[in-house]
């Protein structure tokens, strides 16, 4: 069996791009980003400020619409699309469904061999980090934090808090399976598993 | 039938992005974007700078390796999956191969209603609006204007010279069928087709 | 005399950006860009959502306020500050007060010799452009267009209607005087002063 | 006294950018960024590849030329006078010169209340950051971890190795004096001084 695709699941500033691409970094073949914030970038702009589209509010809530979920829906298709065309992926989304979210992932990815990981922060550090970046709205990262997490079955989970983007990639990158990892000269770095 | 995806080919400069901005937004329904920049973005840092990858030479040249049309390859069967999946797609890509370049977009497109759209714009104009972006390679522009064109066959085609990207969009989208079109209440502008 | 700050002003969406990039890559003189932009990204996250900063309104409208004008006075000081220094300096402002916006200008920049650009666009193609950028809100760049430039006073206009940014730039860098001037081989373009 | 102007000063990766935004939000007057990076944006895009401006080499060693330094100059002498006219400024700079480049702030920054913050961070982690960012030259960040702090002197450093950036500008703030200082309600964290 070989990992075809890495899902990271985890709140607003809990550090999933970074990780990302230090995973594109340290996996010895070439993986494809696939985020949800990229998503959002590719749908309509008019679709970023409707009732069926997404909306961010002022508190940091997020709303997503109809016309939202049906693109989401077909995206993920694609994703799954470009797994079995033998691209290695690593999704990078936000669970605010819980549960619901990941059976609807896993529907997409049917057949496909995949690896799911939560990437977890303290509330409080993930809205500081919001801070420092500058373009979240204050309250998203602590709205998100525990939610996103809710029932959410995961192979591996990394906690940003106190860990390293690049220390968290090679716990993650340890548990995938396949070439890649026959590859690899050594296990970079221990791991919680 | 039913447009389903709608691929603009052009070179560097050549005003394709804006085009795709404003055919979401004339469109009725919500399309979404798959631009070749996005892939790019999508693969790993690493690949943008090696043989393997994509490199941007000084002179404004673009060369790819093995890695990136493996990925590109799985990228087009995503978005074909995202399109059969029910999403109207808008594709915003460069030919560097010419008619082999659409020759892989028909196979991995099979079975789609797909509008073929070129974006011309002459070389001294896309090369300066190079200059005002200030982002890309002096030479770009020019060294793509003409060559992404050759032998590639279009249903429609738009010249950004002296024509606005919105106005552009319009005509793109009269050629549009489907519900899509039967929602719009007239046809938006005259259309050299 | 030799010019020593260059002011474009202008609505959103006239153009100014690139032919400011234009006029940087054509006066052979190195030449720093201070737009208001700028200005606005370095400022408190907190002041692009407040009374007291800056507020876009979904209709297209800018509100400025008390801490914001006090701000951007000092950016006006510092701004008359590097061009003293040796540093020829291109603004790229939107006269949201018209002359009296020009006169807090004229008082920061007081000694030196100013170039003062007017940047029009016709209303219609300047919101069709924000439409193409996708980041603009609808109504901005209509509610700009005739209004910053209302009792303004400028030593050279320019159309980006039908112009090109990089024509527009070779107009004004013909009016750009001292050795700058001396150094460019030919006058660039016909201009319309 | 108070404090007109802060300067932070650390490598690449270090963590400055996030700390200004978290300076900008904890303290309670509205402070402007100037950060180093925003000036070499505002340079033509011809002075980012050529010996007379400065050059990202492969290998992460940045190399400055005249041309470079004559903008540079002026810009530092355009923060003083925004600091002069009352705008309280936060300075993000790397002191490749080391002793030197405070020396040269030192000059430009004549008669204004200054606070030196040192930024550090362990040179693996920065590196690792960098990695994470994904648009920084491997190395960069190890080149400078050291020697950017060599022979400069700080009223105030800070480690972001193992703090947050919200942690690290608590600890700054701190050190901030006048009326901002006074209407801070409490201490916000304890701080090594």
């Amino acid at each position: 069996m070989t990992t075809q695709v890495i899902v990271l699941n985890g709140g607003s500033s809990s550090g999933k791009s970074g990780i990302v691409r230090c995973l594109q970094a340290v996996l010895p073949d070439p993986w494809l980003a696939a985020a949800i914030d990229s998503l959002v970038d590719a749908m309509p702009a008019s679709l970023r400020s409707t009732d069926a589209g997404i909306e961010f509010a002022a508190d940091g809530g997020v709303h997503v619409g109809a016309e939202f979920l049906r693109l989401e829906a077909a995206w993920k298709e694609g994703v799954a699309a470009m797994a079995r065309a033998g691209a290695g992926v690593i999704v990078d989304d936000v669970f605010l469904g819980g549960p619901e979210s990941q059976e609807r992932w896993r529907k997409a990815l049917g057949g496909l061999d995949v690896l799911w990981v939560g990437v977890r922060c303290e509330t409080a550090v993930a809205e500081g980090r919001g801070v420092a970046r500058g373009d979240r709205a204050p309250g998203m990262a602590a709205s998100q934090a525990e939610v996103v997490h809710r029932g959410v079955v995961y192979d591996v989970e990394v906690d940003t808090t106190h860990a390293e983007s690049l220390d968290c990639a090679r716990i993650i990158a340890a548990h995938v399976k396949g070439p890649t990892s026959r590859t690899r000269p050594r296990p970079a770095v221990s791991d919680p598993a």
